[in-house]
């Protein structure tokens, strides 16, 4: 067998244990948590679908990619709770140390491409970038709003929090974040959210 | 909120849905069955880490593409096992059935894309159609390679019927089906696959 070949096959032996790695947030047709291989899917889904909103011009397809690839480093490093305020600021460092064993299964051209694709994506600094992590904010918002509210409610997440970590989605696309606080007002009249 | 902005909120909760279709693949790292949301993030990054073997030019990016919705139909259709020949040869109808209704939620323009895509995957006429398709069979043969040929014994499979639904890997790569068979020789010499 190729060298090469064997070191993809290792990589993509070893992408399946994202599928075992669990979010907070739980489905909307079943209350099971959900994992992020296939919250990898769906937000990749997410931004085909909405692309049209975004504020820069981006290469669609390279955020795509930039999504399918985003959550790999959470296979050593675990998923961190994005109202875990502490933990989020610590994680880099694991994540980083995480991508450099990962992406440092494929042959080398690869793990140096996938391993800056992944820096763009946690640096939010270019559009493509940004419109990413749009997306990767807004549907967990989503998911919230479509289970009533279960994971804020789990985690004692008050409305000011929300509004907070998602901010963010408006770096990447002024319209979804319009949007997007249209939810979170709708949430806190539905009682789904706390207004704290 | 927008008509056209709902239609596609609402595509992309329907999504979360192919998460609860069970196929007969179990996972490598935990022997629950995989489920086509899941299957799809990994199908997609099989196409990107191996799209220097297809045999023919091919746009990845759009291989991606019409693998992140090629299973999308299962949401109504189920999954039909790849060796039920006879579910196999009747599953088309019921499936264009399922793509009229889960595209047809998006906005018109973006379910005749998504639903063109979905046809084209299935037809295996293109260079890109091809490749989608070498992928999505060459997955769960590795899975079911390093899974002991868990699923194969599972389901009475011989290695005569792994050649012949396999062989269509050899459409969109030779080298890929060079490298499938001599795992299937291996998974019969481990006395993972029976010779029959």
């Amino acid at each position: 067998m190729l060298e090469r070949l064997e070191k993809q096959f290792t990589f993509l032996k070893e992408m399946d244990k994202l599928k075992g790695v669990l979010r907070r947030t739980i489905l909307t047709h079943d209350p099971r948590r959900e994992n992020s291989g296939e919250h990898s899917w769906h937000v990749a889904m997410v931004a085909m679908i909405l692309s049209e909103y975004a504020d820069e011009s981006i290469d669609v397809m390279r955020v795509v990619k930039m999504l399918l690839i985003h959550d790999i480093v959470e296979i050593d490093a675990g998923d961190v709770y994005i109202y875990d305020k502490e933990a989020q600021q610590n994680k880099f460092e694991d994540e980083l140390t995480a991508a450099e064993r990962i992406f440092g299964l494929l042959p080398e051209d690869q793990a140096e491409e996938f391993k800056a694709l992944w820096i763009e994506f946690e640096k939010k600094e270019t559009p493509d970038a940004k419109f990413a992590g749009t997306c990767d904010r807004l549907i967990p918002l989503l998911h919230n709003y479509w289970a009533e509210g279960h994971t804020w409610q789990e985690h004692g997440i008050g409305s000011s929090d929300v509004y907070e970590i998602n901010s963010c989605i408006a770096d990447g696309s002024s319209k979804l974040w319009d949007e997007a606080k249209r939810i979170i007002e709708e949430s806190i009249e539905c009682g789904y959210l706390p207004s704290k």
